[in-house]
């Protein structure tokens, strides 16, 4: 039996099999989970824009709506487990629930709102996980306008 | 005929109707619109925390679901119709897809991230709607914790 609370890496590992799980449909690889400090998981979620043709669907708002209805208080005890940097939405959806705490996988293939997010009291752990990055980097040459599409910009 | 092309008071009305049927459904009366300068309405949608259950289904987030996929040049010739202040998912949302107008129904019984979206370029109109401060107000005070948490606050 082992005590230890997870390691930021150890949570990683829930988004990272969310965003395998896409890439797996066909879809833009990246996972959330969001996670309470003890390592319970409280839903995990990925990016859904080819499987639903989803606009809103990203991995951290997909996380959320999976997740559910939630009190603030539990949102304030929990962190963020994403495998990519958030965009300008999925920084805001962190804010609005006053999510403390966020762990990226990665941020050499995008970088979204993390000063904003410090800015805005948040604490942001990136992990330059070498996995995320690959297939991340790995989707991004394969699908350019798809990607394009995914974070608003013109192909 | 008239092809003057329609107003700000226009573009809300249809916002101003979806705020109304979430209403008449139990749902937080929250409506939004997403328009072209000639007023084609591109799609509309309201907040369903109550109808859906949803932690994401804001009334700008709806409408982006409801609208569906678009080329990053479609939302960059779009206006953004709301009947109140966008929180931070919704302004996260608006600023992702490089849309550069917001037109505001009311921000009197709630103020998100118009100085955010100003300081990254977003045109943002305030029409200070009496009908829209009028039903917000009414449903905040009739459902305070459902509206707390919508906006993430401790009830």
């Amino acid at each position: 039996m082992n005590d230890a609370p997870p390691t930021d890496a150890d949570l990683l590992a829930h988004a990272v099999a969310e965003a395998r799980a896409g890439l797996a449909e066909g879809g833009i690889p990246i996972g959330a989970a969001l996670v309470q400090a003890d390592g319970t998981v409280l839903g995990t979620g990925r990016n859904r824009r080819v499987q639903m043709e989803s606009a809103t669907r990203h991995g951290e708002t997909d996380c959320l709506e999976n997740v559910g209805r939630l009190p603030a208080g539990v949102y304030a005890a929990s962190t963020m487990v994403t495998t990519l940097s958030p965009c300008d939405m999925c920084t805001g959806a962190i804010l609005l629930y006053g999510i403390p705490r966020v762990v990226i996988g990665e941020n050499r293939n995008f970088v979204g709102g993390e000063d904003y997010l410090r800015s805005r009291g948040v604490e942001v752990v990136v992990l330059d996980d070498p996995e995320c990055i690959d297939f991340m980097g790995g989707f991004i040459r394969d699908h350019p306008s798809l990607w394009n599409e995914d974070i608003g910009v013109e192909d």
